[in-house]
């Protein structure tokens, strides 16, 4: 069996994980900040991330539902609270879809989650399922990707605004306050496994579940990739741009 | 709303969804059956197929586990017994690994499951998630999409047979026994559909039971398309061949 790691040697092996498979390596994701993309492109990335980005809440809300203590669901809450915010124009998803609108999509189409590619629907799908069946170590784990994403976000932001004519820092405003939410709650998350994962067998379900959701952002892409770069095979009933 | 269809009416339906969605259209198996896959790409797509249908037995448990009536327990366990048959050497999965076995992949490796890639694991756990929650007309009809896998099998078989020579009849044995098998399950569940969707509603949740299972047929082989075939990327943790 694996030797019990410190808190600090579990954290580095996150952010190998991180290095390996956080989904910024991916070639949809390279292709998407060096400005290669076509709209259409960026319409079906933006669609269909719409999904993660509305099941994100709920995602929140069933972690919430299974957090015993009012002191770790009181912090847990805010994630809820940052991404439905006070009104349909106000918070995370609106923000999205301020993105889908400045592409051009429509908002009643967008919201209904027509037209996403089933592999999308799956991959959120496991998430919300893990995270309701899993240990609370292993789902708070899993929202760890956050501990990647200001980085990935800076490049990307920069990448897009000067690559996409019809895009402004308005319509990506979702990313920008995604740069102070997610260190705030990758911190807590990261402190609470440091804090919980007390054997070497949650040290390794840890990693794992990091690992997991990885792969649950991952797959989003290749399915993408597939569907609308190359070979560009969109399944039956899916958007076609 | 739409008008009540005769059962007539709701059969034709269905099986016009099994022709514009059913798995063999998907370019991946055009290849498979032109004989125009490698051993490699063949490795990859039983090794990742196994997961399917180990977790098919669990399925059906699942659906078995919501019936409350023992004539109809009576029939669905047979689909059990037919995966899981007397012993590790007999059944639909034992045939499974008769086929990776005559592919060369190592038996201890195809049944631990590691190597698949996530979005067949999200896509067939998907499955076992819609019938766990659905009511059970749609997680019956979800199993449709038996009623098109007879035709389909006979022109798999045939055209691997006759392209690759590293293939036998012996190898391919789980498909000869689904020939037999598929066709009486099938029957069963679309007289159950046709008897028990007594509403428009009704039937059209069982319309869309059957695109969600074509979905996740289909899912499998984008998947797989992407990673093996074009253009050729699996993603981080899968099996390289």
């Amino acid at each position: 069996m694996n030797a019990l790691l410190s808190p600090q040697e579990l954290e580095a092996r996150l952010r190998a994980i991180g290095d390996a498979r956080y989904h910024n390596k991916h070639p949809f994701h390279k292709l998407m900040n060096a400005g290669k993309l076509t709209k259409a492109q960026l319409k079906a990335w933006a669609l269909n991330r719409y999904y993660y980005q509305a099941m994100i809440p709920v995602k929140d809300a069933v972690i919430l539902s299974r957090m015993e203590q009012a002191d770790l669901r009181r912090i847990w809450r805010q994630r809820i609270l940052d991404h439905d915010g006070d009104s349909d124009d106000k918070g995370g998803i609106a923000r999205w879809i301020a993105l889908t609108d400045g592409l051009g999509l429509d908002r009643s189409f967008v919201t209904s989650g027509k037209g996403i590619l089933p592999a999308t629907r799956f991959a959120v799908d496991a998430y919300v399922n893990f995270v309701r069946v899993k240990p609370m170590l292993e789902a708070i784990a899993s929202s760890l990707t956050e501990m990647f994403s200001p980085k990935t976000i800076g490049e990307r932001v920069s990448g897009m605004l000067a690559n996409y004519d019809f895009l402004d820092a308005k319509i990506l405003a979702y990313f920008e306050k995604r740069l102070t939410q997610a260190p705030r709650d990758a911190d807590f998350a990261l402190d609470y496994v440091k804090q919980h994962a007390k054997t070497p067998e949650q040290q390794q379900a840890v990693q794992d579940a990091l690992t997991f959701k990885c792969d649950v952002l991952w797959a989003q892409l290749d399915a993408l990739h597939h569907a609308y770069v190359s070979p560009g095979l969109p399944p039956p009933g899916a958007y076609v741009p």
